[in-house]
């Protein structure tokens, strides 16, 4: 089974990647760019077939390693 | 209108943060991971309302700045 983190920065939490990456599409031309954040995707290759214990598992997994929670934000996605 | 573009290295790509991942959750006793791979997920906010042109640009965004296509695959969802 695979399953999809997603980790954001928190809003408001400041974003020095996202904000080089909106500036530097502006740069290229891109100008209906108005913002954009960075965060990290981290995807998970889970043995075991029951998906109601996979999310159980990968939301332990978040928050004892994965997310940050003071600055970060987390959603789960699972697949197959 | 949203638009998230989902960065992965390819498959044979070597992704040392992501064995890092896998092998710090094996360490903390989530031994049904078998691997993990870490990407970047970029949340961008564009003005215009057509999700068509708005999918075209974000293509062109991610050839031209975003995605590395030697090492890298990218994913876009536009939302609202």
């Amino acid at each position: 089974m695979k399953a999809h983190v997603l980790i954001m920065p928190r809003e408001g939490v400041l974003d020095p990647q996202g904000k080089a990456i909106a500036h530097a599409l502006n740069g290229l031309g891109f100008t209906q760019v108005e913002g954009a954040r960075q965060g990290k995707l981290i995807e998970l290759e889970l043995s075991g077939s029951d998906p109601e214990a996979a999310r159980r598992e990968v939301v332990e997994m978040c928050e004892k390693l994965l997310a940050n929670q003071v600055i970060e934000t987390y959603r789960i996605h699972l697949e197959g």
